[in-house]
């Protein structure tokens, strides 16, 4: 069984602010909003979580690992360093949907994402150390069979994107609804998904209907940990055998 | 007539970087890819371009009034600072679909994406400033009519996310194969297309499409100029128009 | 009685990097060694460390507090995202330049700096939990007074600057020579001095003796703790008791 | 004759907000104000500029080829992407430390750095390219020669600190005041120079000067061209002679 830590990140009062006096430079937008997540993914991720970009201005973690004190040093040290600030909701969960309906709820009950003085909300709870397994997070990373070879040498740039998004799109409904998981797309033809304690079968069948539904040829490897890291670096292994015995499914444990 | 000039920056090799010696943390490699976005972003924006994540190792940016030079030196101070390389293609074309084919074709041409020894090929061509017209790109900055009241503020974070990606994935079909357009989802509910010289009709068909095909509310501003910056700016502006007026398409000239 | 750990970060080999194949651009070095200064902050920073940029090839930080797992990570995420890799010396004392001396040490003994095949060396000690005390370490933190009335507001920006190199300059050396202390400029007007367990003495001679030298006027506060944020961060409080009630010393405990 | 177009860049009321509403991490602002410098290094440096990191809150940038345009998207976009503003004052002048000078008096004239309401000021004048040499500016690397082997394989990485920090303080007084110039450390064992039209013989007497005054060595490469970065590179290849040939002043034209 897992237990997936989940942190919402949300940015305060971000729309307004993108266009407050007026709109702002699209570049400079899209600068800062990769800056923070890239911040936000080295303060997580040196404490063994993971953070998805999302929707940038949400952006959503798997923080096993990081205390109450750790998301404080956060919110403070982005607060220094940005013209926006953070509000940040975290929870626990049995499934990373209900933990991260969860850390949602806590930020919704304190105002609205555009609240005029809704500010760096920190909200929720985490696990205590003492309560930390090596079952709590699993993790599955998946990426399109040869996407180069495919895709990247074939097709032009976009009409390769399209693919790609086809099938992170298909396969992240599917895991939301049949898993309770969530997918993220990371970049390339990767996708990280965020389970509960799936088996090798729930993987051939989202394997399988992705194929089916849009034509579009997964294989995944799948760890599980105490943390984001330790359950994603096994993952990522796992990937690594599939890749080299052309298997479709490769569990890390 | 739009003349639109489109470049596609590739990272040399990055799938076999990133396994090499072995997987290397997927936190850095997020930090990495985004940074290293940010920073083309910043180049390509402070001489008036639209650069889009796209995949992060492929990346489509629209560069009218970026020279050869500029590439060039784009390409050298990138291998100066980060543990990569990129390669450029850069190609014009009366839609955006055609001219970032041709990009492709240019890297295409020169080696996969994966190829040991392909390392910063820059081919293509660039308009030159005599040919400059201040309708030569066009511009389109859609988002869902009230996400926040809708979405942010009522569902959990994954289930808002998977609305918007659910009306980015239609549009982006829609605009690609009916008007050789290029979509980009660029963070919160925004999405910013970049189009050949389309017409009112056009989008308020767009806008259609998506709420019959998957109930997603969207307005769109759209703009002209001789830059993505002019065009992107003035798309900005129209659309707090339409935010102010509550209309659903509102064109900037 | 201080126990201050120091970890010397110095870039392997860079000389002969900077210049192969061929010398590149100052601007992107300058860039490279700026973020990879702050990215080594936010790191040492959010552990309760500090760092300071000293030569930018060679960094000096007090990382009480930071554990040889920590020192391994920073290692290992700086490689996975930088075209330079990192060597660290670790080490303590009783005084901050014996702990930096040993530190030193450690990688002399490994190797040249510039030696081609010394790499990612990571030697040293740190202070085991059990044995850490809230007087492991004492920092000082000056400033000159009223530099924007004196100096910013009066001078060209470089001659306010020679008036402050000159005030650093000075004691950097007698808190070197006079006190086993390491002085660093941190900007604007402001030098960080860590210290072995000096008396309010100590920095009223050391203030006097820059006054006599250089004519340059220097208020101090004094802080300890556990760890170098401890003990700089009320260092700065009782320096903001100099600026309120204009006096030359004021120690936080 | 040298036309030297020198930019300063003051951070707007940088010391009050650092310490408002308290006083803020030590390692947030290291990494702010070095972020900061890096990105105007890339905005500058891809202009053919140079910009130094001096004080920080106060840099010193050598603008020659950017236009007031320039100067005000560089404001704007930072006024985008960070919490603090920056005041540019420009002007131009037969020597360094002259057009220095002119550039701090626009901004003095306008307002105290930490001015309750003075902010992203913009004053001063550029050079028309019509106007532009290639021997508008002089620029001088010097180096210390052999300081891996002197210094950083045999000193504590303080003390190796201290011998160039001499160095570089006794070359800086030397050059301003005989000499009209400006110098700035740049890391490792680097300092570089921007001059009025020198001849060998000051270089050659500036090298005595240091070595009589502080013994310490130093070699210099010098450039001259129409941008920061056409002489700095010319100084760059100039200084690899000295190494090759073991000479202590060459002259890259």
């Amino acid at each position: 069984m897992t237990n997936t830590q989940v942190t919402l990140v949300q940015i305060d009062n971000y729309g307004p602010w993108t266009v407050t006096p007026e709109p702002r430079r699209e570049a400079d937008l899209q600068t800062m909003q990769s800056r923070l997540f890239a911040d936000i993914s080295q303060f997580v991720g040196s404490r063994d979580g993971y953070v998805f970009f999302t929707r940038f201005d949400n952006m959503i973690a798997v923080t096993n690992g990081l205390s109450v004190a750790d998301h404080e040093l956060l919110q403070e040290s982005i607060g220094n360093r940005y013209p926006v600030t953070l509000s940040l909701g975290v929870a626990t969960g049995t499934n990373p949907v209900q933990a991260l309906s969860d850390a949602t709820a806590r930020l919704q009950e304190a105002g609205s994402a555009q609240d005029k003085h809704r500010r760096e909300i920190l909200e929720g709870r985490v696990i205590e150390d003492a309560h930390r397994t090596d079952e709590d997070v699993q993790i599955a990373h998946f990426d399109v069979i040869d996407a180069t070879g495919n895709y990247t040498d074939e097709l032009n740039a976009f009409d390769s994107f399209i693919e790609i998004e086809q099938g992170y799109a298909e396969l992240m409904r599917h895991m939301r609804y049949s898993h309770d998981s969530l997918s993220f797309f990371v970049g390339g033809d990767n996708v990280i998904v965020v389970c509960p304690a799936l088996e090798e079968t729930d993987y051939e069948d989202a394997i399988y209907h992705v194929e089916e539904a849009v034509d579009v040829e997964l294989q995944v490897g799948v760890g599980r940990g105490e943390s984001a890291h330790d359950a994603g670096y096994a993952a990522k292994h796992a990937l690594e055998t599939c890749r080299a015995d052309g298997t479709r499914v490769e569990l890390g444990w």
